[in-house]
């Protein structure tokens, strides 16, 4: 077996057989196959494809490259969701402690934000004192003892895909279906999760910018998820406009805690409610009430609790940014189009993001909208704050903004996009 | 400008703009651009294409990368050719002289054989004495006294093509015919010649295997060349069956000599006829008569200066392997196939080429053909004999060739392929 025969039938439109599969990530995460080589097939699965084959071995090839964690001894079902990054998506934080308080154990092993898109590591991070990086043992107390944990992934996940992602990050490789979904199944199928629901976001600020691609991701992981024994489902969900009124670190912080308090931007209790639905029907809880939860305070406490548990002061003040920039509506009329995208770069770019993986990202930074696609603004009116520590970045981040939204007259119908678009099982 | 940027581009099917190739090739050269980024870029060119204006940047990128070569000072015209590589094609030994001996200068800056095709300078290298390596000065000296240079290209022509050319070697990536082609004439032009001569070999024992993509690489250098201001023409010759009766560094030389004296296999004296008649019409020589020249000895006279000038001693014994091995034919009737790629693997495992580029290779080994297609053999006759210093390579050497020849009924009427298929101009 080697490098070049294996590039050489996937170059020539070939299935890879096991054999290869197998070979070329052990080899490549030993180091025997060079970054050159990878890159080079990265480049020929992304223009020529792999089936679903080979894409399910594919992906029990990274997890056999690590460790895998095992949640038999709990004695709840464990559900997780996953979401493929967009902008404002702060569904994690109330999410994991409302399927918590309906009977779930739900592990969530997270990442941080890179690019236009945030991370919840990130996100929780501004809360003073709560801690990411937890041992196999802490999270496994955190899991049993509040029923949900939010924390970084282990080394120990899918070592082959930390490597291969971070080749494919550099090599213009990252856009590959196969590879995205691989990426990510290796990773929850390592982790043990018993269901999973998948959150693929479609739209400008999202990863996929249209149904379609959207859809082969989706149905691609669902198999690989349902082939390796873990219940599976996908939500086509709107990234069209960002989720909310805020994307920033503390700034989608608060807005959480509005939601678990029974409030909240309706868009975002909706997709909550929604992925809370189908990761406890996934998790065989069918009976469970998460519209109750939340009414009645119990997604808050385990929330606190959660919190608590990883050296969060639930009630301590979140960071706000130093310095503050208005943009206001420049006519009257229907608000039409407000773009994921363009915000989630003005957020960045104030600092709520970072452009390489060792950057720091500011806690207060973000932006902070004031309508949405539906509503009715005036001219003049204030459509957006902006947040940030150093006010040097307006500027840059404002560069983002001027085709961000639009506005149409006053008596146009309009109805604002639908959160969930279409379910895959 | 960045790395990912150019990668995307010819990823999703654009086209590069001069800037982006420009900068690519030079931040390769200066290592900025990383291995793994020009793999993926290279297997995006290879399932993407270039069109003629981004393959004509591209080399003109690569010819800046380094120094180029200037033959003005000559009193002669300058007239090279190339050849895509074949087994048996020791060509340019007897051309190179001969069309010297017709009035033009051949500066042939060669290479060496990788894998079962051989090189110009390892056969050469097989007369006592003869040195490849000269340096710009001794090379335009030979070039001037005698008319005719054999020798090392110098590592200052073309160098982003040097480092490119050992990366497509491991990453799968070099069968893209754009790569190929301003490969080959970004050194062309670099060394300065005015007129140029492309042999394309067509068929197994050739790089391309049929004649569509022969074609399109022959037509794709010619437009490189003439837009570059160097007169070329290709001619599309076969490779199916070995050329001439020999293939291996010392049987080569004692061909071609041959061939300079007035006889040679009837195939290799044809080719180096055409060739040396297109050579010489290119460099503006209409009424030189390269039949006269082999005939009368000027050929010879200028091969044997041209040996003396690089230290060679033309008199000297060839060579001989210590070890032979006849293979005898199955059956009687008429050679219908020899097969070039079969016959030129078991040369190169006999010891007269190499594996990697720092093998050293024997000078006596190699395959002496008895017999050719159109030929009529008789059950038991000697088909071929292996020469070798180390005969433990003949099992492996004869493990080639169970398939290399068919034998058709006596009364076939068979027909020999066409020694020049296609002229482009």
């Amino acid at each position: 077996m080697d490098a070049i025969s294996v590039i050489r039938t996937k170059r020539d439109r070939g299935e890879l057989t096991p054999e290869q599969i197998d070979w070329v990530i052990d080899a490549y995460t030993r180091g025997e196959v060079a970054d050159e080589q990878m890159s080079a097939l990265a480049m020929a699965i992304l223009l020529n494809g792999m089936n679903r084959a080979e894409i399910a071995r594919w992906t029990a090839a990274m997890i056999a490259s690590g460790e895998r964690m095992d949640f038999a001894a709990l004695s709840r079902p464990t559900t997780d969701k996953h979401s493929t990054g967009g902008v404002g998506d702060k569904i994690t934080l109330p999410l994991a402690p409302l399927v918590a308080a309906c009977g779930a154990a739900v592990p969530q092993l997270s990442g941080r934000g890179l690019g236009h898109t945030g991370g919840t590591l990130d996100k929780l991070e501004s809360i003073p004192g709560w801690r990411a990086h937890l041992t196999n043992e802490e999270m496994l107390d955190v899991l049993d003892t509040t029923g949900a944990v939010i924390c970084a992934a282990g080394d120990g996940l899918a070592p082959a895909d930390k490597k291969l992602y971070a080749l494919r990050d550099v090599t213009g490789t990252v856009e590959a279906i196969p590879l995205i979904a691989s990426s990510i199944m290796s990773k929850k199928i390592a982790e043990g999760t018993g269901a999973l629901v998948l959150d693929v976001k479609v739209g400008s600020g999202a990863f996929m910018k249209n149904i379609e691609d959207a859809r082969e991701l989706a149905s691609t992981m669902v198999a690989l998820g349902t082939d390796s024994g873990v219940r599976t489902v996908a939500l086509l969900t709107d990234m069209s406009t960002p989720l909310g009124l805020t994307a920033g670190n503390a700034l989608e912080v608060r807005e959480s805690v509005e939601v678990l308090a029974g409030g909240g931007p309706r868009d975002v209790v909706e997709l909550t409610l929604a992925l809370a639905r189908e990761m406890l029907d996934a998790a065989g809880l069918k009976d469970a009430d998460p519209e109750k939860a939340l009414a009645d305070g119990s997604a808050m406490d385990v929330w606190r609790r959660m919190v608590s548990a990883q050296g969060g002061d639930p009630d301590a003040a979140l960071p706000v940014a130093r310095e503050q920039h208005v943009v206001t509506a420049r006519s009257s009329g229907v608000l039409t189009r407000l773009d994921a995208y363009d915000v989630g770069v003005a957020a960045w770019r104030l600092g709520a993001g970072r452009a390489r993986k060792e950057d720091p990202v500011q806690a207060g930074a973000g932006v902070e909208l004031h309508a949405k696609p539906g509503d009715t603004v005036t001219e003049g009116q204030p459509l957006m704050t902006l947040h940030t520590d150093t006010p040097e970045r307006f500027d840059y981040a404002l560069k983002a903004l001027p085709e961000a939204y639009d506005v149409a007259p006053a008596d146009t119908s309009f109805a604002p996009p639908q959160v969930v678009r279409e379910r895959i099982a």
